[in-house]
């Protein structure tokens, strides 16, 4: 999958004015991150203990929505606008953090929290490095 | 529509902080706004002109996105996170405020440039509404 | 929220083999749909018997993401495929048709559902009204 | 990325009645598919020839859409229903062949084309494998 990102990247016609290495990295991890939270959800309303973690179903599905449409934004080239794209990476790294912590909380119980804390973590700091690397 | 929009919120079991007349036209502006922007995407897309619109398909893609994310995670009440919101919302205004920007450039030749303007506008002000009043 | 609808499918500039009344009927129907699940699932979520509407949930989601795509779809004129457009319908119809049974179960207990069993039950007849307009 | 949704799959507490490899390779398939066709229709865009793919882009968008709600829908397992499974891949595999199709038609003048047809065709082939393996 990480190649047809950055295939996609180097055959795209426009100029890409960041390093096409992070951010084809930022989408794998964007793309990764929202599929981890959307199973996560699920995963979470299947267990017997579902009462306990509905904050947590709630928090991954914002994260997957927002990390989904922050994949599709960065994936675009034609007509860049900085402000769109900053604005959505800060949100995205605050959504990530947040689902990360929440999932951290029931991680000794639940490996798919586990997991799904890992892809947050990851994309959270693959939005950050994008954020300081256009700053 | 509307109707639909307050009355789901109305027989929410969670407690919701914000005014709920001030939210749901939040939520019908961002929803009308995603489609707005849909539909002058592929409106430019079938003008003879589209190699002058091509900026313009593009910001209303992004705009079409980051608005159905965010009337999304508007609609959910459970383990409400103030800082996920918040930072969505100034990412969905900042993107309302360039798409109608790009529309309005054309508004004089395109209608469908000048409608999704107006949605962008309203749209924008309603997520400006909505984040002073959680201020 | 549906003139806005109308009037983008009047601004087209690509000729639109439909029905536009319909049609906006279709799109607006789906796009209220998509919204009353997404609520519904977060209400469900909310509800001290989460254990026993986490099918309810489920459905709900799958229902919201098919007719988002579907409202999208069907926002598109320019190059128009109608082997997409059914297929897509259908499964969109589908969709609708067991979100509202599986609300319909729950509509005595919790208002949400019943609400959001409604619009459901309006997609489905919308999507198929569009189904048998185009066949 | 293929680690993550198979992990995903491996930790889900229900009863999952498919076999989890083809699974996650289905999963996986849709979200590259969906990742390339929205990178294709930015940099048709971007493209000097834009005017000779609108049909190109409207179709890589509606794949996109199509790729990434089967991809959620294929993510959840509680409370599984078969019914809109089926007929959602169906309408997958339907969309994947008709872009596939378009982008091959450029296949020879736009490197992204090509690559993009090669995701579609991908992911069809995983969407039918799908949908015999659960006939």
């Amino acid at each position: 999958m990480t190649t047809t990102t950055m295939l996609m990247l180097e055959t795209h016609p426009a100029e890409i004015g960041l390093d096409r290495g992070r951010l084809a990295a930022a989408i794998d991890a964007l793309i990764a991150c929202a599929q981890a939270c959307t199973a996560c959800a699920d995963a979470c309303l299947s267990e017997s203990s579902v009462a306990e973690l509905t904050k947590c179903v709630r928090t991954d599905l914002d994260c997957a929505d927002i990390c989904s449409t922050t994949a599709r934004v960065l994936s675009r080239h034609t007509g860049w606008d900085a402000g769109i794209s900053r604005s959505l990476l800060e949100a995205c790294a605050t959504a990530c953090e947040s689902c990360a912590d929440e999932c951290e909380r029931h991680a000794n119980m639940h490996e798919h929290c586990r997991i799904c804390a890992e892809a947050c973590r990851n994309c959270e700091q693959a939005c950050r490095d994008l954020l300081a690397a256009t700053g």
